[in-house]
């Protein structure tokens, strides 16, 4: 969300909540699922990256060209990222964050990597001679982006190099650079003592 | 997509392919996974059920109202029933419809449940005194129902009451029971012989 707001040059406030507020009331009226991120504007509430990035984007050409079917095109790889390879990807990084010492995990592992590379070696033919996923950066590319870096903690996506250097190019935007920037402020402010 | 473009009031056309036809070079080229559906218009192709979603209702007030916080609350919708759902449940009938020998699937199967189960309750919070998502029936409501009636060959979903008289609401729009039947139509006609 920060990264699509830096593009876009829209200025943001931004609001840190914690697992409490997750599980209250008030905020599951705003986030049925008890999520982040919510998104506030002018009494418009909206939950969900994509819908969030798809709103942005709608201000800005630097996302989405004004142009019908490069625009639609755009739109499609937001949700290409979204269904076509982040549930693959979260299957195969959930068995390390979420379940590391569960037993159907590490039976689970070698078809949850072979689908993810699946997606992912796809993507990559598809990928190949391109610098984006389509003509130029777009609402696609950082829907990508973001979902490619989940596995950055991992060997999947360096073992592709096509992928490895789209998401570096990526990565390597100034609104990339600065909205990472901001993200990670709060975590080294709220650091615990001694660390 | 059957069901949007009949709420749209739109006219289509239907082409078939096979297994075969999903693996080949000029299918990629189209669908970069080798997934149904593809959408063509006019020299533009779309892929992702999501994008072509949106791209219909764009033209169509019965599934995106024109007010625009009506219009972006429906979208958010469109992405929670994809995001926030569905590999969910995907994750739970996967096991019986893909992985039923593996013992690993065996063992996932309480989690997998349980967190399919803890996603409709937050939903069903949500809907409690709602006829649909938001005022009116939208292209969120649509999406969200597709989604659930994957479950309907379990009793995940009429266990949540709210949801499966949701389900059960939507699907008796006259627009869904023509685009099932237009959906069902094919597979009768090449049934293999001798069922």
């Amino acid at each position: 969300m920060r990264w699509a707001l830096e593009e876009a040059g829209l200025a943001y406030e931004e609001m840190l909540i914690g697992p409490e507020d997750q599980k209250s009331d008030s905020y599951r009226r705003m986030q049925p699922f008890g999520q982040v991120p919510v998104y506030e504007e002018d009494g418009l509430v909206l939950f969900e990256s994509g819908a969030i990035l798809l709103h942005i984007a709608e201000r800005s050409e630097v996302l989405l060209p004004s142009e019908p079917h490069a625009r639609a095109r755009a739109k499609t790889w937001v949700f290409a990222a979204l269904n076509s390879i982040e549930p693959h990807v979260q299957n195969y990084t959930s068995l390390d964050l979420f379940f590391a010492k569960e037993e159907w995990a590490k039976l689970r592992r070698p078809s949850a990597l072979e689908t993810v590379q699946g997606r992912l070696e796809s993507l990559a033919r598809w990928m190949e001679g391109r610098e984006y996923l389509e003509e130029r950066f777009t609402a696609g590319d950082l829907m990508m982006t973001t979902v490619l870096r989940i596995l950055r903690h991992t060997d999947v996506l360096t073992k592709i190099p096509v992928l490895e250097a789209y998401r570096l190019r990526c990565e390597a935007r100034p609104a990339f650079q600065k909205a990472l920037a901001a993200q990670m402020a709060p975590f080294a402010k709220n650091a615990p003592a001694g660390k």
